[in-house]
């Protein structure tokens, strides 16, 4: 089955960028995934083909019309797909979500531009807000290729033998333990005695410390949910 | 003066991507910025070019190398501008970090690839680590253009006359309100009516009550700020 990610905006070309190189390409060439851009321009029926107009109740900026916005959705078939519109309101994007996705047959994502889609068309059409990064981006483009490259590197298939997706960031609510490869020494830095020494043990209790002490220091969020997972005190 | 966004990346073909359409592809022509790529192989030594190797106390994946990371790091004036490493280990982005960075003279910008970064390297050249999203990439080039995007339509001149940064999300803490624009009526659903009414106190009213709902349901951790700053209990 071919994960199909269709991506609606009014810049195609500003696609396939990173979903284009690497293992990504290579999978997309192997059928494992596909990447159909649709230019919600073309669906407008207003002359010069304008999609936008003033906000109701004043304000800076212009609004994507419902008109112009739902005609672009509604050329696409569903087929069971999440229709996820990208915007700062939205949930945040989370791992979970990603890997739930993934198992699915793709998804439709709507990129902003302007100040944003009208609310009605969020709602009649039932999409699904999310948010990649607490930042105020020009458009949706670019958290569109975060969230399709998280889908498409977890398909089957997709990452060599060599790669892996266990023992990484998210899962399991800890941030990842630092890595390390040749030369022993660089610059007088050496690689901590523990990951030289051959017991499998050891190394694995360093790194869940490791992992652990950085989450703490960084991700309180994630700290919390994962003592609580642990049956400790928060 | 420039904004002079450098890119470290294994895949250059990547960029520009979403830098290169719009708003930002026109003030790139202008002069408000400028985008470069640096091919992270080009610095390798090695035999094949080879830019990675096993981790250190064994498990899935490859490391880059620190002696090729580090080399193409130095092979770039570093200009006063922050050294950012793009990884789901790092600080989650926000948008006071982008206001921070936008108006200073560029960013710096590596773009992991494998496992990651050897961390002697991040610790030793005194990378910032930062997060895009709670979700694990291929890579950090569609987090670095969600980056410099937030940066470069921060810098005066770059969003025009029509657009705006103020009132959007994330400033002062709150989420945006819905946008609503013509037609009145679209599909039975008409916009609603508080916005026709031409009284601005009113509109402004619903607006701040409309965003402190959504953030409130959607973001438990920015509505506790946010009501921190309010001086009320949270």
């Amino acid at each position: 089955m071919t994960f199909n990610a269709s991506v609606l905006t009014l810049y195609p070309d500003a696609f396939p960028g990173p979903l284009g190189v690497s293992l990504l390409e290579t999978a997309r060439k192997n059928g494992l995934w596909a990447l159909e851009t649709v230019d919600i321009r073309s669906f407008s029926r207003h002359k010069h083909a304008s999609v936008d107009d003033t906000p109701a109740g004043g304000g800076p900026g212009m609004v994507l019309r419902p008109d112009v916005s739902a005609a672009a959705i509604d050329s696409l078939p569903r087929d069971g797909r999440p229709l996820i519109y990208l915007t700062p309101r939205g949930k945040p994007l989370t791992q979970a979500m990603v890997r739930e996705w993934s198992a699915g047959p793709g998804v439709i994502v709507f990129c902003g531009r302007f100040e944003g889609l009208d609310q009605r068309v969020i709602e009649a059409r039932g999409m699904d807000e999310v948010s990649v990064g607490d930042a105020v981006l020009a458009g949706g483009e670019a958290p569109a290729m975060v969230l399709i490259e998280a889908c498409v590197r977890l398909i089957p298939g997709v990452l060599g033998k060599i790669e892996s997706t266990e023992d990484e960031s998210f899962e399991g609510d800890l941030l990842e333990y630092p890595h390390y490869t040749r030369p022993r020494e660089w610059e007088g830095h050496e690689i901590p005695d523990v990951l030289l020494s051959g017991d499998h043990g050891r190394i694995a209790r360093w790194r869940k410390e490791q992992a652990e002490d950085i989450t703490r220091l960084r991700r309180p969020d994630l700290w919390t949910r994962y003592q609580r997972r642990q049956g400790e005190e928060p």
